[in-house]
């Protein structure tokens, strides 16, 4: 028997799951199909940097209780670069705002639980979506596959494709109309968890020696540490001397010392940027990284994720109260300049920071010219903090 | 029979003679060698946007009253993008500086006469400079060719190579010390002379359609306008139905008209970023073209120059009439922190502004984004500003 939502959410995600909430806060229905287990949503390890904005949403809708007790406001970070370090007081730069670092998956088991809790039922995990049906008339459906092994059907007023890069709804835009704009970097990630206590009270952005590295912390005895690689790399090209080496390396500046501890977890990730346009066909809108990826070296991915779907949130509640679809038709645009923005940082903070395997001197010596602006210029630390804690939300009509 | 002199310059351009008058005012003789006639000299066409310090060193130096009747002020520049128009008020977000648009030849005419007058003699034209000996000691000398064919000898206590990017003087820094740092852009400007009135009351950077263009003023009746083109294009590709063509289509915006007329000169030049370290090698200092190109994008290639002897002069000053070698040290590490920010923002605007042959939809969207972001910020519109105008002079101890 064919289920029913008034906005059907495919991918449960911090897109997913903040829309939800969203929308139940609007008085409007839906229901998330994930096609993994629940464990493995919320066991799936990610960094957070939840930009001012984000944060502040949280305890608008009643989420924040968690992290408000667990997490650390970071009102500043600091870049390195030729062993000198630079704190950047974000606070100052934007008048109060700040980050708050609260890793994805604990935001995902905050938002998984309070949903469940408000509306039971209202998460099917296990339940793959396989496609979607009837998006250019007025009785769209996802066809999913029960936990059981069975075939479901969801009928609903509007499907949002929350589901990933990897997703399937981005392809039920006729490729006819679907532009892709994208990039692939010549470098990756090493990501690796330790079990130290923090050395640093604040994240450090470093470029130095080999590259890139970034020390972040998980909590008071996990740490997080990030190494610009080879992105073909296998993880075992990476021992632990050798991490610990390069990071000693291009950490290193004088009269501090790396903290370190057990390594117990390594991975590799490629950097990407991705842009899919538009995010609307017909009752089909995209949000999160089913529509746009960023690396990760300007925290952006969550937040922008957020911010879709707070404009789509709007948009849905005018169309379904107040039968105005004007902010459906102006959901793509409104949503992609954003996103537009936020590409443009993602991939300044990239290039300032990453040494390009073909780089030459002079590009390097441009790179740390851009690194001593931002000391230089209260103007040009200003636009970085303001991107960095987040540029406001799309206004509401 | 040798000349003697306190300091011996290579190049009658903006860095030999903004130092020549500084070290008058400083009570030190100095002599130009000048490969060229001073008709050459002067009349060699070149743009000239002088920042506000060179501006305001131009009075301080009693070299601006022409400057002062006949150039413009400018207290803002105009972007333009997808159509769209962009006033960027430079004196608002600098607190009230502004550029004066002053043809560098203009420039160099007011400083040959003056020094000229205040020195007759102070300048030999046509009277090239073939090497320099003895900068490791104490008692250097550059050795000539008279106007007359014979060979001059220049004995002096420091040797100024202000000769340009194809000058001798870097190349007596021996290889074995000199880094050099260099791009070559794949893409250059055709630049035309027109008879015809304004067409705008400030410059217009622009991007649109196949790329880069600048629409500036050399006079009331004559402007000057560039476009990128291929910097292997011979004059001869760019006819002028072309020409009016190719900026009509870059420049369009609703409502405005191009104002066309006689195109009565045409030139292609290429798009170079360049840097030399050391500027210092014993009693050798290189400063301007000599030492660094910038691409014109930033109008910083005479503002550099005039930077560069600015602390020079200081430097030789107190050299010379204290003992005091501390400045001469410093010199080339001062100079050349500024050479890199102005490098940074010369890349900066010139990668935002032209259309890489190579460069892909997603490029494209960015640099969009980075113009949408000068639009959207006041911080980065700010940061653009102070480059633009220039940044302060290094402090004098």
């Amino acid at each position: 028997m064919p289920r029913r939502t008034q906005v059907g959410i495919i991918g449960c995600g911090p897109a997913g799951l903040f829309l939800a909430h969203l929308l139940a806060r609007a008085g409007i229905d839906s229901l998330i199909l994930e096609a993994r287990s629940r464990a493995a949503v919320e066991g799936t390890i990610r960094a957070g940097v939840l930009e001012h904005g984000v944060a502040a949403l949280m305890q608008e809708l009643g989420l924040a209780g968690r992290m408000l007790r667990q997490a650390d406001r970071h009102a500043g970070i600091t870049l390195q670069w030729r062993s000198q370090r630079l704190h950047l007081d974000l606070a100052a730069l934007t008048g109060g705002k700040a980050v708050t670092v609260y890793a994805q998956h604990e935001v995902l088991k905050d938002l998984v639980a309070a949903r469940l809790a408000a509306a039971p039922g209202s998460i099917l995990f296990e339940a793959p979506a396989r496609a979607v049906e009837g998006i250019e008339g007025d009785h769209p459906a996802i066809l999913f596959e029960t936990a059981e092994g069975g075939a479901g059907r969801l009928d609903c007023d509007h499907i949002v494709a929350a589901d990933g890069f990897h997703g399937i709804g981005r392809g039920a835009i006729p490729a006819s109309i679907r532009q892709e704009y994208g990039k692939t970097y010549p470098y990756g990630w090493l990501g690796v968890l330790v079990e130290a206590p923090r050395s640093w009270p604040e994240l450090i952005y470093a470029s130095q020696g080999d590259g890139f590295s970034l020390l972040s912390t998980r909590s008071p005895t996990v740490q997080r540490l990030y190494l610009q690689c080879d992105p073909a790399d296998p993880v075992e090209a990476w021992d632990d001397a050798r991490i610990w080496r390069e990071l000693g390396s291009r950490l290193a500046t004088d009269g501090w010392t790396l903290t370190q501890g057990k390594i117990f977890q390594k991975s590799v990730i490629p950097l990407r940027s991705f842009v899919c346009a538009p995010l609307r066909h017909g009752r089909l809108f995209l949000a999160g990284d089913a529509a746009h990826i960023v690396p990760p070296t300007g925290a952006k991915g969550l937040n922008l994720a957020v911010a879709d779907v707070l404009v789509l949130s709007r948009a849905l509640s005018r169309a379904i109260h107040r039968g105005d679809a004007s902010g459906l038709d102006a959901y793509s645009d409104t949503a992609l300049a954003r996103v537009w923005q936020a590409q443009r940082f993602s991939a300044f903070m990239t290039r300032m920071l990453h040494r390009d395997p073909g780089e030459t001197p002079f590009d390097t010596r441009l790179r740390e010219a851009q690194l001593e602006q931002i000391a230089l210029s209260p103007a040009a630390a200003t636009a970085l903090a303001e991107n960095y804690v987040g540029l406001p939300f799309p206004a509401e009509d």
